[in-house]
């Protein structure tokens, strides 16, 4: 279905710099874009782009619309506008699709009649599934877990028992919820396993990238915030509490107990290690590893900078010789501050 | 089913300081338990939950006596205790479910009749499942595998052929063991697959976490000793050897042909080069890069400090100076050598 | 199938030293060989294997045949003919075995009659399969797949909407495909949700190890060249381009919009920033972390040593210091420069 940029524009809080009337009906990237479709702009590293899109119009800041060789819709956020212009031209078709006959539901499951579930997916007793929500291919969900309203699962998704999903959640394949936290007590060498007894509460607006995982709590819960965005590959470990609308990026490891504020950032492969507490508005860079609390905002971070192996295997040496060269440069300046007061 | 604090002393080997008729149910955190439960108490970190606790007892070290506001147990390792108590208060109830219609089993899989199978599993040709062994929904275990007694496999997990999996495993959803491993022959810049014609042999009470993957060997096996413990996504390549009774947390990588000793514990994000031989009883911290063998037991680390971003910014771009800096310092002490000289 | 040692040396286009008429049935490493069996030999690192050997023969090279205590292959690089040599005689049994009863088929898919899918598997509208196929129990393809021929599935592996997949791809269990890229706009402090328009393009004679993750494209797509090898629990994130040849190793991530060139290596753990360029024939050590573009071929390395954890720790906290050391030893610079022009 396509929209003018009249409608787009008020659809977004902006303001059409062009042909109002003019038709879109999809979004596409500067570079690909063809007629009757809209793109969006946000920095000099695509001006090349810009110049050269076929695109039949352009998000952009003010500050840009004079780059434009087409007409723009000029808005403060062009990327948070082309979110939701997109969002809108691109709705996915939710079609009820029912439940497949090759489903098998427990009993005691109360499933909503607008639910889809599809082909050889397993709900296990008194597991409640809200209205509108979408179980794609392959998940199993265990006993007494609660699933909320509008929903999506994708295709082998697993959920453990009493594991609860809030409202708009987007779950993507082979995310495992509710396995059990990696809990041991060591008797004279060998291990013995803690039970997990805690569950894994997950709340409204949260999605969870591809193939991560979220441990339940060992006696109280794991707890994933309102608005939480996990990408692919994380490990959430037992008892952690990650705060409303914090955003954690591929293949971050946070470990057991550990409680990351809201609106943090935390990029790529970044370890955090466990019984940490990690305040608001934090933001860790990629790869970096925290081991102490953090009680301050800001940006925090980790680690050596990329060389060319020879050079950089000059520094790796001396990295171990460290201590001892601040120990001569002490001793260095102690000399010539002796030799001075000579 | 409860227990009386006196039962559950004499089954951890403790002494109860305190109403030994006291009815306990069910284990919880001290912050969190209610009348009937017990909770541990390890160190002063929790001083205050432990005097506003609602528990009926607790379980506590002699040291700690004192300490406690209601009714204790007294042992040397209170964690390992609580482990104990948690487990027979919690036992999960073991009925046999049999094996579900869905399943697909082939003619020559030997299955015993103790087994609990669930929707939708595959066992391949000549697979083996020994008594009182439950697999979760999903699985797919391959050919001429053998599943040891009272284990225990979690939905989706994949098993690829011939892999072996030894008694009171728990293997949690999503882990793939006996994949192929990455083992290519570089033929004028395109890689070229050798086959990989080892299994993996997992010892006895084994627990692997969700999306964890073990690799087979490429002409010999992958071994996983008895009593490892894996956390969750980590990673063994083909031909690595896990010595007995080593644990291993999250999102740990293990390269090929490297054995691990026994009684070793690797932290979370390490990653262990190829080829290497750890002995046993080290210990690896949190995000270490182990590139050589280590021959003599204990802790090893690699890695440098979280620090506000522009404090270091200037430490990282130093890092690439520090030969530099070395030969600077060198030079300095020769000046001041030479001038004490003259 | 056994085969003389004249026939697998012209296979691999070597020359038989010793008996040409010896029968070989198999592979094995040098330990664990028996009569019947060839191996193949590399470095000095296994000298004492070769010299105790019990296979029939061995693949070395021309410098090494004074070793062989056995019948030898000579060749220039022993390890590809080993892998031309195994897969020869380790041919897998590619019977066609047709459609479980248990698949869920499209009526608009279209499957080549050579394709095998095993139980449980489910294939979405539109989606092609061709000739030689093989797809595993429990794997779920989405509308619009193609998957190319003599690709091979393993169980549970998942390819959402749209992903190509090349020919003679080996894809391993828990892979994902396709997925939904890590793609949200900030609204004061919440995400909106980027819809993922794009899809991925995986090349021929491409492998991907278990539980690999590769995200669609935001706009355009993420596109896999041919002849790329993924190790295990790789993240691929959208819009990523891999160039033909280029192998990575377990554990990596690499982030969204970069472009890693053609005929690299990256091994394990190392984890590859946003919207970088890294040029062909680049090889990446274990564990690095890459932050900016590269345009010159070569090896490239981040990080610290691994030390005993006491040393290690004065190193670690003399990195927080080492801009002010580096200050300090320029004012020694000085002071000294000084003195000697006094």
């Amino acid at each position: 279905m396509s929209h003018t940029l009249e409608e787009l524009a008020a659809y977004v809080g902006g303001e059409v710099i062009g042909d109002k009337a003019c038709e879109i009906d999809s979004v596409a990237s500067l570079i690909s874009a063809r007629s009757g479709q809209i793109c969006f702009y946000t920095g000099s590293k695509h001006k090349q782009s810009l110049r050269q899109t076929s695109a039949s119009a352009v998000i952009v800041s003010a500050a840009d619309t004079e780059r434009s060789p087409v007409d723009c819709i000029v808005v403060d956020n062009p990327h948070l506008a082309f979110a939701r212009i997109a969002s809108l031209l691109h709705k996915p078709s939710n079609v009820n699709q029912g439940i497949h006959k090759t489903v098998c539901i427990d009993d005691s499951a109360v499933i909503d009649p607008s639910v889809s579930i599809a082909a050889h997916c397993v709900i296990g007793a008194g597991t409640k599934i809200a209205a509108g929500t979408t179980i794609a291919a392959g998940c199993v969900l265990g006993d007494g877990c609660v699933i909320g309203e509008n929903s999506c699962l994708y295709a082998n998704v697993t959920i453990y028992n009493d594991v609860q999903v809030g409202r708009n959640a987007i779950i993507h394949s082979g995310v495992v919820a509710g396995s059990d936290g990696f809990g041991m007590a060591n008797d004279s060498g060998s291990w013995v396993k803690v039970p997990q007894l805690g569950t894994v509460i997950i709340g409204d607006d949260v999605e969870i990238g591809a193939n991560t995982t979220i441990d339940r709590g060992a006696l109280d819960d794991t707890v994933i915030g309102n608005g939480v965005k996990l990408d692919n590959q994380i490990q959430i470990a037992h008892n952690v509490h990650i705060g409303d609308h914090t955003a954690i990026a591929g293949c971050v490891g946070i470990a057991g107990s550990t409680r990351i504020g809201r609106y943090c950032t935390i990029a790529g492969g970044v370890v955090v290690l466990g019984q940490l507490e990690i305040t608001d508005n934090v933001h860790i860079t990629a790869t970096s590893t925290v081991t102490s609390s953090i009680q301050r905002s800001g940006a925090y971070s980790s680690g050596t900078p990329l060389m060319e192996n020879a050079r950089w295997h000059r520094s790796y040496v001396r990295f171990g010789q460290l201590d001892d060269m601040a120990k001569r440069l002490k001793q260095v300046e102690k000399q010539l501050a002796d030799k001075d007061s000579k």
